[in-house]
Order: C-alpha cells, then sequence, then structure tokens
C-alpha cells in the first residue's frame, strides 16, 4: 500500500491545450491490460527530456535523445509509450524495433519518425515484439482526447499498485496556466520490470533552450532526488512539454511571471517523484532527508542517498527502531573526507514532534530513545543533518525497506 | 547458517611462538559472556594495522592510529578487544574510556599505555562502562595461552552466527613458518553491533615499513573486497602481528621466501574476509563477483561493488532467479563514464558448469534461462565480467539478501 498516497480523480487532472492522450490493450507482453500510450502534441511546443545516465541505456532512449538532438526541442510531435517490454539489453534489434515503433506512428499522424520520442518499461533483455505494438498505434490514436491523463497514468503502470498524477492550475500576468504530469515507477529499477518515467504538460509557452535547461534543474529535485534501492534503471525518462497555448510565453527566464510557473513545475514533478517512493516496493514509510551545512550540494546529496540507500537505516525505520548509529554512520561513509563530525547535529521530525538526537560527535544530552521511537512510529518522518561547514543543501526522499521489498523481488519473476 | 563454513576445530589453529591469548567473562554488557579478549605479543613483533575509512571512526580506532604512528609499528605488546558496547559515537568521554583501558593494562604488563592497541565492538552511541572492563583485565591475563586462538575467535563475537579462523603452516627458507588468524563480523556494520575485526599473528619476522605495505596491499584483497550490505563501519579494523620467532626475517620484500610467505598471508586473510560474507546477515549463497578487462583497478572494483551492493541482484541470488537484466543495469550505472557495453561479457559459473549470459548489449545467442537458474542454485557462484577494455582486474566477494537480512536488522533491537 503505498504511504498516504492517492492517485487524483480524473475531473482533478486538468486538460493541457495542445495535448491529447489516448490509451490501447495492444496485448504487448499480457492479454486484456492497457499497454500502449499515446501522447500527441500540437505544433508549436517545446518539449525536453531528460535521461537515466546508465551506460546500458535502452534504445528508445537513444531514440529519444537523437529526435531532441535533430531538432533542438521543437517539432516533436507525439510521444509513444510501451509496458510490459523495456528494450533495453536488446542491442540492434532493440534500436530497429524502437525506430521501427517511431517510423509507423509517424506515418499515421503524417509527420517525419524524427518528430516521435519512443519510450518503453518492462522486462529487460526481451525483444520488442514491434509488430504488436504497432498494430495498437491505431485504436490508441482513436482514443486521443485531451483530458486522458487519467487513463494514460494507468496504462503506463506496470509493477506500480497505484497510478500517479498531479495537476495544478495559477494565474500568471492575467492567464490561467495548467501543468498537469503522469509518472511511474516503483523503484528506481523495478524487479526487471525496468524504470521510472515522467511526463509534464503546460500550455504554458517556455523557449526550447529554457525548457531544456529549466526541465534540468527541475529534475534534480524532484526525480533525481528520490531513491527506493540504489538501483537506476536503464530507461528512466522525464519528459515536459510546453505548448504555449495559454498565451502565456518565456524566452528567457527573466520575465515577469517566470519564478511563480518554474515554482509550480518544480511542485507538480516533485509530487510525482514522490509518488514513487510512496508506492516504493514494499514501502510502510515514507521519509525525507533534508541535509544543509554543505560546502556544496553535491556533498548533500552524498550523504543524503548514503543515509537513503542503507539497508540498515532503511531497515531500521521499518522496525521503527530508534538507531542513530546507522545514520550516523552512513554520514561517516559519505565520502567527505575532511567531515569534522564533532560540529554535525541531526534531528528527528514527524506530526509528532521534532527532537535533536546527535551533536558533537555523539548522541544529544537530552535525547531519549522513546522521543525516537515514537516520532519513527509515523508513517512521514524527516531526518534533518547540519553538516555546519558551508551553506550548501539538498533534499533526498525515501521509503523504507521491509520483508515485504524482499519478497516483491524475490518473487516477482519465479 | 554460514554458507559452506565451519570453525576450524582448536587443534588446527597453530600457536604462533610470540603471541598469547586470554580471554575473560568482564561482563560489559551481558553477563557470563567471554567479552574480553587481550593478545599479548612479545618484544620484538612488527604490528601493522588498517583501519575503517569512516569519518565518525571510534574512539578505540583513534587510539589505534595513534599508538602505531607513535612506535612506527614495533613496540607493541598487547591488543585488548571488548565486545558489547563499539565506544562508537562516544565523543571525549569515549576517548578517556579507550585511554584508561590502554592505561590499566600497561600498568599490569609493566609496559607503556601508548604500546596498547584497544579494540571495541558493539552498541554504537552507548558510553563503554570502562570500570567493568578494567576489573575483567586480570582474569584475562591469567588466561594468557598460545593455544588459546579458538577460544579469542569465540570471544570477539557479537551477533555472528559461528567463530571465524583460520590457520596454515609452512617451510620458509628450510623453517617452519605459521601464520594463524581470527575475525568476527557479520555484516560491515551489523544491526548497531558495529565492526569487522581481523587479526592475524606469524612468527615471521617482518620490518614494520614492509608489514605496514603488506597489510595494506592484503587488506585491499580481503576485507576490503567484501560486502554484505554496502554499510562501512565505525569500528573496522584489521592487525596484523610478524613476532619473527620462526628465524625467518624479511626486510625488504627482495628475498627468497617472500612471495611464498606473502600469498600465505593473503589466503589466511581472504579466508578470515571470505568467513565474514559466508556468515553474512541471512546468507544462503556466497558469490564471486570477478571483473576483468578494466583500465583501472579502481573501475573493476567499482563494477564488483554495484552489483554486490545491489539489492535487486542480490534478492535475485536469493531467489536462484536469472534476472541478468539486474547485472547488467548495476555495471552500467558504476560509474565509468565512457564505458562501452556493447563489448562487455557476463558469465554465471559455479560447480554446475559455466555459461556466457551476455554479449554485445544483450543476451547471449546460446543462453537459456534453465542454465542461469540451475547455476544460481547452488549456493556459491562466481559472477564473471570482461569489460574488455583494459587489463586490469578486482574480485569482490558477497552474499544473497533474503527474509532474514530484513529480520534480523528489523528486529535486532525491537
Amino acid at each position: 500500500m503505498p504511504v498516504n498516497y492517492q492517485t487524483p480523480a480524473p475531473e482533478a487532472l486538468h486538460p493541457v491545450a495542445g495535448i491529447r492522450l489516448g490509451v490501447a490493450a495492444a496485448g504487448i507482453r499480457k492479454k486484456d491490460r492497457k499497454d500502449l500510450t499515446v501522447i500527441a502534441i500540437d505544433a508549436g511546443a517545446s518539449v525536453a527530456g531528460v535521461f537515466t545516465q546508465n551506460r546500458f541505456c535502452a534504445a528508445p532512449v537513444q531514440v529519444c535523445r537523437a529526435h531532441l538532438a535533430e531538432h533542438g526541442n521543437v517539432d516533436i510531435r507525439a510521444l509513444v509509450i510501451n509496458t510490459g517490454i523495456a528494450n533495453a539489453g536488446t542491442g540492434e534489434s532493440g534500436m530497429a524495433a524502437s525506430n521501427t515503433t517511431c517510423a509507423e506512428l509517424a506515418a499515421l499522424l503524417q509527420v517525419d519518425a524524427s518528430q516521435i520520442l519512443p519510450f518503453s518499461t518492462g522486462v529487460i533483455l526481451e525483444p520488442l515484439p514491434v509488430d504488436t505494438l504497432v498494430a495498437g498505434l491505431p485504436a490508441a490514436l482513436a482514443d486521443l482526447a485531451p483530458n486522458h491523463w487519467h487513463a494514460a497514468a494507468h496504462a503506463i503502470m506496470t509493477t506500480d499498485t497505484i497510478a500517479k498524477a498531479a495537476s495544478r492550475q495559477l494565474s500568471i500576468n492575467g492567464k490561467n496556466v495548467t501543468i498537469t504530469g503522469i509518472s511511474k515507477g516503483a523503484g528506481m529499477i523495478k524487479p526487471n520490470m525496468a524504470t521510472m518515467l515522467g511526463f509534464m504538460g503546460t500550455d504554458a509557452g517556455i523557449a526550447p533552450a529554457l525548457l531544456a535547461k529549466t526541465l534540468k534543474d527541475i529534475a534534480d529535485e524532484s526525480f533525481n532526488a528520490i531513491t527506493v534501492d540504489g538501483d537506476t534503471s536503464t530507461n528512466d525518462s522525464f519528459v515536459a512539454i510546453a505548448t504555449g497555448q495559454s498565451g502565456v510565453q518565456f524566452s528567457t527566464g527573466q520575465e515577469a511571471g517566470w519564478s511563480e510557473l518554474s515554482a509550480a513545475l518544480l511542485a507538480v514533478a516533485q509530487e510525482l517523484a514522490q509518488a514513487i517512493v510512496r508506492d516504493g516496493e514494499g514501502a510502510t514509510k515514507f521519509m525525507t532527508i533534508a541535509v544543509s551545512g554543505g560546502q556544496t550540494r553535491e556533498e548533500c546529496r552524498a550523504v543524503g542517498y548514503a543515509i537513503g540507500h542503507s539497508p540498515l537505516v532503511k531497515t531500521a525505520f521499518f522496525a521503527s527502531d530508534p538507531n542513530l548509529g546507522r545514520i550516523l554512520a552512513a554520514i561517516g561513509y559519505a565520502g567527505i573526507a575532511d567531515l569534522d563530525v564533532d560540529n554535525i547535529r541531526v534531528w528527528l521530525a514527524s506530526q509528532s514532534g521534532e527532537t535533536l538526537v546527535a551533536e558533537q560527535g555523539g548522541r544529544a544530552a537530552a535525547y531519549t530513545e522513546d522521543q525516537g521511537a515514537a516520532i519513527m512510529a509515523d508513517a512521514e518522518i524527516t531526518i534533518r543533518i547540519d553538516l555546519a561547514r558551508g551553506a550548501a543543501q539538498a533534499t533526498v526522499w525515501t521509503c523504507d525497506f521491509s520483508y515485504d521489498y524482499v519478497k516483491i523481488n524475490a518473487d516477482y519473476r519465479s
């Protein structure tokens, strides 16, 4: 069960002018399951993407990168997403399958194949049944509608237990602007159902270069700030579409209203990213690890990830066991060579309150384990760390590590 | 239950001339449990140590480093090891406790406090009851005997399920040389019972500088090449003692017989280190990850550890599920920026045989999942990887990730 998360109702996911979504059951791996999604984009939109850094990146990721580069983040007219097969670790035939997918959809839409971005998620090392996928495209196109975000959020799920979506509207420079997005994933890599995917659309107009830069910044504080198990997928992709059909236009990021829009884009991306952690495999707790006082953002992230990846920390949170030595140990091995542990302070916080747990290299004088246990019994917990050596900060979101994580990952294919 | 490991019988652990061991039940954390060990060393021995890189290193580790530096790896006359309390995250009072331990033992042995090396393992963040420890020292000294390695291996255990020791004798330059060692640990960090410890003695004579350098090299290929859960303890320590009482002496490492001796030292260290993995928390499989064809040893180790730390790989091995995409994904995110995945080959091997599972960026043509499943059903499995970009290689040993790992770590203190 996800930690404090429900899919928004269909009517809460506002349509984005210039974007239509359609889904179909193509039968790629299972019959009678919606497994194919097309997101059609009107001409004139900016489209940017950030992708996995995994060297074993999937064929569709390579095709996406090439198509976005070819068009300089404009002229992309459709996204096509299949579940069931990740088309990763598939070599040259995998590239051919992704290219065929683009060519066939382009022919149906009367655009060029390079104007299509393909995405796949599912089993690694298995061939993508491209004929089956292509045969499903007409049904997906027949289903295209502006208000199908909810259906698309469901159609991109693999072993997710819940569909993930977020939407908000705001007034910018006197005009209504909408942002709506969907995501999927229940681990950084699923139990051979690989991949985290995120798609976010807005009817604000954002110049291609500005969108590309902004998307990278937003990803760093949303999808690149979560971890379930430390495994980076071969297919991770996060794409933003800015159609401009609201009449609000940004070119440089210096204009009035940009800070409001970029904050709203970040908020939607964080909601989508956090939903993945809340639905993390076996998760029973949602943990925010907020690290401040670093010399650089990178070292703050290193500390956050050391804690967020530690199986010992994660199992302690599962058990609501205030086993703080595990947190201190993780800080200590995070790789900051000249870290002075005597200055570090660590707090635990939840709706039950906040307590200083460690200072001066050891347990805080006033801290009691009962305080720690009470906070850790809540489902949403913040671990706050002050490294006391600079002004940088970073936040990482993660979940706990339960029996069900092992069960899900050990039993998945057996 | 440990994977294919039994403690050697007492008579199989050969005494090392110049080293005597004594144990006692001091009652540091539990009554009537042997929790205090003294290893007394005759004058004239070389002693070297390697210690945790964790910035939250424990007080005894800091004292060990200072004492070894002060004496240039000679003149150390005793090691004192307590279980129950790690004396880590204990600030200034922790340093005082370690120094008091050294001073009191030194007084009993009529040596200087700086000639004592202290080691602690157990609960982090709790104060060491130094008076209780000191009160137990006379009993440990009364127990000193050359043939008490077996008893010492048991007395340094915390949540280990089995005592770990190794011993061998060889003839070097016509003289008999003995190497005997003990180790403890069942995770890189225990569920707040922190620490891996290793102690190895030989009656070969090894000059202090040569011993220090050799110990570092040996540690890199033994205790620094294992992982259970990726967590680095605050107290990890590995110490070698060379008494010289066999009459065999090495000063430069260029002498005849040195290659045989250093190979035997490495073999004993690897046996001790691998015993920790075999007794890893919840372990049901022992995995050797052998990476070759790297440009540097570091990148080979990075690949080995990415695989060895991946919860997805480790749960797949627990389930004997040939989920090879997880291995490829871990190779891909190991941090080699210019890795060409098309050249990588991956094999699985066990007593059931060896099979090429991946090549050219995907599944090997002749590979079948039945082959993979048959190999993974064995308790000892080798994952062999050729990165095909250089001549460097490295090996990492790890275990699988089972329900019992979560159970042990979630339930330990509750």
